[in-house]
């Protein structure tokens, strides 16, 4: 899997893929976010919000990793999220695609 | 400064300053949260605002130790955050209200 090669029209379908998907995951954390804040009434409850924000900044750090080695987890992760829908990876060949798709099942397991 | 001792009734009057004070520094920090969180509008701005709660959080774990050793800084720091005014410490001897005085006036140099 690592030692596919990415070219120039590959590459861009795959970076406005990604660029897509983080955007999707980030605005529905914010907007998570946003209903959350709304109903925070505690210093307990203001706590756990920070809490959930350094979990999803993570969650995002961990997932959003943009070399050509990770990108089919990258993918099917972000598909299996919700964050990406897989007619966004149209133009890439199937040898691309199949990979993603076998993870997506894997996991379905 | 470590070595002065605490009668029960010192004690009491310490114990319900200090839960006020922490409940001040709370509420105040509960507010600004709660109005940044309805002013956040991108994850970026969602982000500064989890840091914000982390340095709020520290700021406070940092400041309120409940030791008798400690009192003395705790006092002067929370009063001079507005979170305590000195006269809720009435009930202390003035062997122990002036250390407290002593540390606010040499804090503000």
């Amino acid at each position: 899997m690592h030692d596919i090669k990415w070219s120039p029209s590959e590459k861009k379908v795959a970076r406005r893929a990604y660029e897509a998907a983080l955007a999707v995951a980030l605005a529905k954390i914010l907007a998570e976010f946003k209903a959350k804040a709304a109903q925070v009434a505690t210093p307990s409850e203001m706590w756990d919000l920070e809490e959930y924000l350094r979990r999803k900044r993570k969650h995002i750090d961990t997932l959003f990793d943009y070399r050509y080695s990770q990108l089919t987890f990258v993918f099917a992760a972000a598909i299996r999220e919700g964050y990406l829908d897989e007619s966004s990876l149209a133009g890439l060949p199937e040898e691309k695609l199949e990979p993603i798709r076998r993870l997506l099942r894997w996991a379905e397991g």
